[in-house]
């Protein structure tokens, strides 16, 4: 039986660390423009405990993110030992477009799937690239929809790219700026003849009544800044709610519908949303199954990259493949789960076979 | 066997029409910014010789793309007879997201997607919405991930719509300003047991070496304005001429996959992009059969309708097959295929039995 199979993987992570300690100085607002009562100080020993995050990576300025895409793409490509000049699809998830350093608008024209496959420099026109737009789980649907192209016999090889640069279309005076970063996060998913591994369920779910404004573009919480400008903010308060309740469901769905017993997975992908949300997802989805949650089941790398949409479970299961996360390994015949949840609101999760 | 076929369409039209003489007082610029030597009644001229644009439709202020988008899937849907609860997924394909009208920022979170099922009022969860970024030819790639969806078993019934506002994104000094337009045009694709009809095959191809950048977000060709705001640009003679050769080639490709003889073709529903260059893809392409151009063969939208980019495709469908195109409709049994090119630059072709 026909099976997909993530067959190398690559990471791009920027250079630029930027520390809690360097939003000391912000001026941050509520979203009525009202000044906080608390001090900034305050503000950020909160945010830390909540969301987990000591420090965050920002792209330089002179990349953006097509550019932070084809360099993940490059060590993917490397690590899978695939000829790019085979591959059938490059999917690329992003959320914002290429937005230039002091730029406002998106540049979507052509695709970032276009700009990385000309960065690569292949050749085959039948390697077809094009972008979705799915929120922070677009690169687990990118792979859901590479290997529905598997097993629909169009594809063979596929890349799969996740790459965001929220740096640019933060919010200064919102301190939910502090949560998003930059990064990017690819692999390479081929057919195999191996039906003991590779992925073995999905499930996908979009939330879009009162849901699908969670996450949008808005303007500042700044009453004097030009409010036709806007930028990425969400309903914090809400999402986590939403996200302790949905996405242990969703996890359910897809893994009953594998086959595998819960006590059979060895390690749980998340978005690297917000440390306590993650948490509280994990050990709601192990209560599902009136069990508790297992200790080092879900590696964890917001603390020091924050949320960076799309890239973060590319990212994470590159580490961890390449041994860069303590305590956690990956080894042949290991289930494991990648799943997220963000703008749309859409929430996947992948039951994979290592 | 399994197939995927189309089983109801729906377009909408922007009330507000622009005819050519609208532009005559516009002050168009070469690229570097000089002025043209002759008279704007001449450029209108040339620019309706060539392309056959007479006049072009644009939304009204207060809405999106997206909200054409929900009008054209309304239609769609009643077309079809198919309860909305039971889509599988909501395939949106655009290229500048949702545009305000003066403003200048794409308004991509949440997806146009997401968007569209809001406005549904869709609540099974189950309903997947995503945007692809494929340049014009985003509506017919929809149709083929909704078919390779339904061939993996993940879908039996999909939502496709292009649709775009891309007279928020022109740069009036650039005389092509006059060559674009909006709408949305929308289809259902279902999975049929009937193998006799249906999509039959398709090719799909990405061309991204120099080509990558014939139509990209670029600045206006008046020096005097704001270099950091972007506008859609194309170069127009490269993009002319690797149409002519690349896109009949792509149809062969699909039409040969299909085994259908050339013959037995009965329409071509190529992209609105300009109506000399569509009636060369057509010559080309039957030239590579050694055959004439048959009469009758290409419906023709652009005169009235302007280059709506995504929308161009599924817009002329719904028009032939609802009798609102002189001398041109499709009956059961008939051989169609759906052709585009565009940003990417990509192609590609549907070989489809009504």
């Amino acid at each position: 039986m026909i099976s997909s199979k993530i067959t190398g993987t690559g990471t791009y992570i920027p250079s630029i660390q930027k520390e809690n300690a360097a939003f000391a100085n912000e001026h941050f607002l509520n979203e009525d423009g009202s000044t906080f009562s608390s001090e900034n100080e305050i503000i950020i020993d909160k945010f830390k405990t909540i969301t987990g995050i000591e420090e965050r990576r920002y792209s330089k300025p002179e990349y953006t993110t097509s550019d932070l895409a084809f360099f993940a793409s490059q060590k993917a490509i490397e690590d899978a030992k695939v000829n790019p000049e085979e591959l059938d699809y490059i999917i690329l998830a992003h959320n914002f477009g290429d937005v230039k350093q002091g730029a406002i608008q998106s540049d979507i024209l052509p695709s970032l799937a276009t700009r990385v496959k000309y960065r690569l420099g292949i050749e085959n026109p039948n390697c077809v690239a094009y972008d979705i737009l799915f929120g922070c789980p677009g690169w687990v649907e990118g792979v859901i929809q590479a290997q529905a192209f598997i097993k629909a016999g169009i594809a063979k090889k596929c890349l799969v790219i996740g790459a965001e640069t929220l740096s640019r279309v933060i919010d200064k005076h919102d301190r939910d700026s502090m949560i998003f970063s930059d990064g990017a996060g690819a692999c390479i998913v081929e057919e195999t003849n191996d039906s003991d591994s590779g992925i073995l369920s999905h499930a996908t779910q979009t939330f879009s009544k009162e849901e699908a404004n969670y996450l949008y573009f808005g303007k500042s919480f700044n009453n004097e800044e030009d409010k036709n400008v806007r930028y990425i903010k969400m309903l914090g308060r809400k999402i986590y709610e939403f996200a302790i309740t949905k996405v242990p469901a969703a996890m359910k769905i897809a893994l009953d519908k594998s086959g595998v017993d819960i006590d059979d997975v060895k390690k749980i992908f998340i978005h690297q949303a917000n440390e306590k949300m993650d948490e509280a997802i994990i050990k709601r989805f192990y209560r599902l199954y009136k069990k508790k949650t297992p200790e080092d089941i879900m590696p964890m790398s917001i603390h020091k990259l924050g949320n960076s949409s799309v890239a973060t479970v590319p990212t994470l299961l590159d580490l961890v493949l390449k041994g860069k996360i303590d305590n956690h390994q990956v080894n042949k015949g290991d289930v494991i789960i990648f799943a997220s949840v963000g703008a749309g609101m859409n929430i996947n999760a992948i039951v994979y076979r290592y």
